[in-house]
């Protein structure tokens, strides 16, 4: 399938331009630390010199998915469309971060097993994946199919930021079935609690992803694995990373599933990962162990495990931040404040 | 030196209240962390089950060092009224963070060598300390003025919540002078590089702090310390968070040497701790072991160093989405949603 090309690298010369300016500001060489890698970072994804956030969406992609049916978590399957109906009635978590941050929140229904609900964006493919554990969740034209919803969505959308969320009972699991193909670790370095698993759910939902594993070896190609082992809201998700790097837009990753989301990006398009900022490290175990593979250092480290885009929003005013900081900040010389000795 | 009564504890019942009300929201048990308990803070300060942040006060204490003249710092002292200037005329980071968030920003003048700066609130004590290598910083009496100071300043200010920031060349030097005196650590344990001295300058820098302990050694009681080793933005500060947690505020703490004005307070006034949120792990090496000295957990952890208050408004977000996810969001009752099985 056709898949957008990715920008030009930036300038030479934005790069050491901008270092320049940082260094330069009335503080301590270094001294915002991490906050001014990041404004570094923004103005390369958007290629200029004083890089500022516009209108930014928080999408929650939801769906869900054939393992839920193997009792891989610890909640019924019901709840994936009782939380999108609490997401568009503004009650759950990522409703009241968007709000208070001023994030545009859209819900994207990309395959929930319920009738579409009003307010969200009709992105469905089926009626959830099929059972994994029994061969693959999905066929290669729904994974492409998702693939371009999610870049038609983004190219629909305002602004230059795309926040990433998602909702969906199980997809702890195929994110870890995700990671253990696409990083090439023991699936037991993979898996983690999802929503709270005891330890005889944790060996329980081990048990159901090997025999997943077992029966999509024949999966090669990332879009293979990705129809193979994937969700629909992963697949409809990595579309829209794709699309976004490809209009330099800033893309948020938010925890374990938008990780899978955004590597699976970066299989079928190498390079998109240059478009993302890593908000958080999840209290989901294989998260650290994954962002340290793909050489991704997060904002955040606050134990959350609730997924939902609920750390991207968390992250959010540190971007604007690191971007007002590197825009309105006087310099050493502009302020007239003596340098050090 | 009379020093205000702290509120008493809360009513048997809120925490057990609010627990309950967070453990019921729409999300798996302590999903959103240490958001959670951040929630349940802000909560028991204020005494109350539906946290609010009114009015936050972001108050840069500034003073000049006796210390700063002996070398200990990679800036030249005339920075502090530069920087102060800077911060007034809205080019310092803490300028710009402050009208980005949304935080009123006072800068008092607790004892810059120079005249006071148009805008500056007037709480100067006298132009810098003397030098505390040769005797102590202050008399007992300045001491005892700086703290009224500081607690008058903040029965002035509006709202509910003080965020910490300082500004004086040479006051990591105090800060750590104040460290090995009230945690009893090596002195080598509590000196970092400030503003970014190399391995000489911290050499020359440890060498004379060894001095100004030696010269304060009569120095006892928790305020005879603090007059003998602070600083007069350290002291006035120190006032400010007794008389914010006695009207049941929230402090924010930003990094090493608002630790210090903490820390003292908490030796002159036991319980502040408890009205303080910290904001940042600071890159100042020793400040991490500090915090682990109080049993602080910081928010952010972002290899900040540049103090002004910088990370306590970066960290300001997370405070209130605390108190918009504890008072907004929606249960599972109240949302329909099914429990785990």
């Amino acid at each position: 399938m056709n898949l957008p090309e990715l920008p030009a690298l930036a300038e030479p010369g934005l790069a050491a331009r901008v270092q320049h300016a940082i260094d330069h500001k009335t503080k301590p060489l270094g001294a915002l630390g991490r906050v001014e890698a990041l404004a570094l970072q923004l103005a390369l994804i958007q290629g200029v010199d004083k890089p500022a956030l516009r209108q930014p969406q928080l999408v929650v992609y939801a769906a869900d998915h054939g393992l839920s049916r193997r009792g891989v978590s610890a909640y019924p399957r019901e709840v994936t469309p009782q939380m999108v109906a609490n997401m568009l009635a503004g009650g759950a978590a990522v409703s009241v971060l968007a709000r208070q941050q001023g994030l545009a929140l859209t819900i994207a229904d990309c395959g929930v097993d319920a009738p579409l609900a009003e307010g969200a964006v009709d992105l469905r493919i089926a009626a959830g994946t099929a059972d994994s554990s029994a061969g693959p969740a999905m066929t290669i034209e729904q994974a492409e199919r998702a693939l371009r919803n999610g870049m038609a969505l983004v190219e629909r959308l305002p602004g230059n930021a795309l926040l990433l969320g998602e909702m969906g009972i199980g997809n702890t699991s195929s994110a870890s079935l995700l990671m253990a193909r696409l990083t090439g670790l023991p699936l037991a370095d993979c898996v983690g609690r999802g929503t709270g698993l005891d330890d005889a759910g944790v060996a329980r939902k081990l048990a159901v992803l090997g025999d997943a594993l077992a029966a999509n070896v024949a999966a090669r190609t990332p879009l293979q694995i990705a129809a193979a082992l994937g969700g629909f809201e992963i697949l409809t998700m990595a579309g829209s990373v794709i699309a976004a790097a490809a209009s330099c837009r800033v893309v948020v990753v938010d925890g374990f599933i938008t990780t899978a989301a955004v590597a699976l990006a970066e299989a079928l398009r190498p390079g998109v990962l240059a478009a993302c900022v890593f908000a958080h490290r999840s209290a989901e175990g294989p998260h650290a162990r994954w962002l340290q593979q793909l050489a991704a250092r997060p904002l955040l480290d606050l134990d959350l495990r609730l997924g939902e885009g609920s750390g991207a929003a968390l992250a959010w005013p540190l971007l604007t931040a690191a971007c007002a900081l590197l825009t309105e900040m006087a310099s050493f010389e502009s302020a007239g404040v003596s340098n050090r000795e």
